[in-house]
């Protein structure tokens, strides 16, 4: 089999069968396929596209490049997330508590921020102390412990995902759908689990910008976990303008704690209105996860299930035990919370009275990119005490002077560089904003 | 400008700049953009295709990445001609004298065989001491001297279309148009000549299967060229069964010598017909190229200048002349003419009677590969005494037991796997057999 053949074969619209594909990409992590013809096969494929079967296959043959973690030493079922990435995406940070609380496990692996989409880990590791390195050993320890346990991916898993993933970013084949899918479900179905959950962003803050693009990846995604015998849920959401109200990496983690102990019943702090659609999409999510899970039958019953579990303090309780049990170190976590801010600051307010029309994600991300929330390559440092508190959300009334943002910055630089972003980022005007909501589609295999 | 932004535009279907396609290309040659962009882009443009106008701008790149020939102290024009290659065409060397005697100096670089095609240069080198790697000032002398010289391509001239091709058989990106002709137009234009015939081959035999991409090829040839303000003339021919009787590399040179020699007034040796279509495409590409060199003012007219040239020997006598120049033995080549034959020898029978109703071109430069006469890869070596003798053309009547062609093997392995191919070639049957003519459009932009 020579691989000039197979691109060939791809290049014409063929389908390859699974022997194929591995002849690639085995011969590609093995170094006997050289990158020049792996990148005009990822350029076929971006253009000839590939069956559900053959995504499949590649997934498979992807998996088995690496380690693949054996949680069986602990009781399953095991049910984790995947998220296509936004702009204030800290739902991992509150869902993962909530449903380890309700009884299902989640060995959360997540990654790190890139251009102007967030990361879980760089948020996690905002918290002094806490580190996402777990060996495999640790991570299951964890794991057993408080019902979740956060990681990054290994080295070992899934290596030819990397060297893929660093090809298709230099040769203008990263937006392709099987390759795309292929990415995402290797990773998660080497680390462990049983199912999934995806909350596939849509709008301008999103990888994918228009709800056809985001419902073709969503198909995608369901239908080749189907090829590979996996249940999986793929949530369309919105991502126009951030989710939440912070941006920023401890920022986003106070927002989590507040949403995690505001809706403790009786508790001092009050759920922030500002959180409302971050809210919409964890509970949504956690739903899902708890019916993959067994923990209930119908997503209305995993709602309430998830409701309670956030009431009653017990994934409160889940977060503070994983952040110690992680190395966080509470007692700085509570004394920074609240006031752990850059020295730079500046309030950007309105110039009119009206609604908020738009809060264009794009650019608040971008925006936080400069200020060190997130980063251009994958090398660059991030700051954990950066970022944007958004005052006034999508639909909000304002009125001329009133404060839209405030910008955290670590010099006058950054915040120079920041500020026009945001200054773009807001449109107010005199219209009715429609509130949509925050799910537009849902797709199961169940 | 950074290189995976030029592919993403390709693959998105834009138009690339001059510049732009200098940041690919000049960086490619000079190793600062890695193999895997250009592979990426190679497919891109498989896909997108470029426009006249960006295939121009390839083409001139492609020229400047090394040395340009320098002709400007002959006498001009220089015309040269470029076959897309087939089985048995041996074209360029009956041409390069005729039109040289007729006025025109023909600076010819050729190419060697590759797959089922042939190549001039080894065609050639089948004469004793020949060469055609020539230095350019002796290049330049044989020209000044016989009107024509014959040489292979330089590593100096077009570095970056040796690349490129070496990139694009690896990568599954040959079969682009555009990238054909900047191909062709770059190593055609870096050797001097002023004006261009082309020999665009249609058919089994052709590396254009169809009618549709020859035409296709033929244009973009043109206009390309129209681009670069070159004046051109593309000639679409037939390549369905070999191009006269003989197909292999000293039995080549033995037909195109009986072609210049039998044609002179008087000599004994008569006009063999199954060289009749060999001379027609001969003549038709001639004529043009005396139309280009300024010779005559018409096709008809250039027809008549060139069967002039032939009949009065005067193109006989500047093929010997080459000959002597360029170091091949006159004396062994009149000694082995009509008996340097391999020694192991089958004759193909008709097993019916009737017509000749097809030669595939294809099987027959395929069983050419088998003998030695063409090669696999750029490595292996060609033998000059195999081939294989046509004796029925199609159209031909046959009775059963009749001799179809005669092959000349080194050994019994090669005249083992050859002599099936080839009577799968020949397909007798009872139909009438339609002689469509060898010239099947002319394209031009004069």
């Amino acid at each position: 089999m020579r691989a000039v053949d197979l691109v060939v074969k791809k290049r014409d619209g063929g389908t390859l069968s699974r022997e194929e594909i591995a002849c690639l990409i085995d011969g590609y992590v093995a170094g006997s396929v050289p990158e020049y013809q792996i990148a005009a096969w990822l350029m076929a494929v971006y253009f000839s596209g590939m069956s559900r079967q053959e995504t499949g296959h590649l997934t498979d043959v992807m998996i088995r490049s690496g380690t693949v973690f054996d949680l069986s030493g602990i009781d399953g079922p095991f049910v984790d997330k995947h998220s296509t990435g936004g702009v204030g995406d800290k739902v991992s940070l509150i869902l993962a508590p909530v449903v380890a609380a309700c009884g299902v496990r989640v060995p959360m692996m997540s990654g790190r921020a890139l251009g102007h989409t967030g990361g879980t880990l760089d948020k996690l590791e905002a918290i002094e102390g806490y580190t996402t390195a777990l060996p495999i050993e640790r991570f299951c320890d964890v794991l057993r412990d408080v019902g979740y346990a956060m990681t990054g991916q290994s080295r070992d898993v899934v290596p030819a995902d990397r060297l893929l993933y660093a090809l298709r970013d230099v040769t203008g084949t990263v937006e392709s759908v099987p390759l795309i899918t292929a990415s995402i479900l290797s990773k998660k179905f080497a680390e462990g689990s049983d199912a999934l959950v995806f909350d596939v962003k849509c709008g301008s803050g999103a990888f994918m910008k228009t709800r056809q693009r985001a419902h073709e990846l969503a198909e995608s995604l369901v239908e080749t976990a189907t090829a590979l015998g996996k249940r999986v849920v793929a949530v369309l959401t919105r991502m126009e303008q951030p989710l939440g109200h912070m941006v920023g990496n401890f920022l986003e983690v106070e927002e989590s704690i507040a949403c995690l102990r505001g809706t403790v019943a009786g508790h001092d702090l009050q759920p922030d209105p500002r959180s409302a659609d971050l809210m919409e999409v964890t509970l949504r999510l956690a739903a899902w996860m708890l019916v993959l899970g067994g923990a209930c039958g119908s997503v209305d019953e995993g709602t309430r299930l998830a409701q309670r579990c956030l009431e009653d303090g017990s994934a409160w309780e889940r977060f503070v035990r994983n952040v110690e049990l992680q190395g966080g170190r509470r007692a700085v976590l509570e004394q920074r919370y609240g006031s752990f801010r850059a020295s730079e600051r500046h309030t950007i307010t309105a110039s009119e009275s009206g609604r908020v029309q738009q809060i264009d994600a794009y650019k608040v991300g971008m925006a936080g990119v400069y200020l060190g929330v997130g980063r251009n390559t994958a090398d660059d440092a991030v700051l954990p005490h950066v970022g944007i508190d958004i005052h006034r959300k999508r639909g909000d009334g304002v009125s001329s002077g009133d404060a839209l943002c405030t910008v955290y910055a670590e010099n006058a630089e950054a915040l120079r560089r920041a500020t026009p972003i945001l200054e773009q980022a807001f449109v107010v005007g005199a219209d009715q904003v429609d509130q949509s909501p925050m799910i537009l589609e849902e797709i199961t295999n169940l």
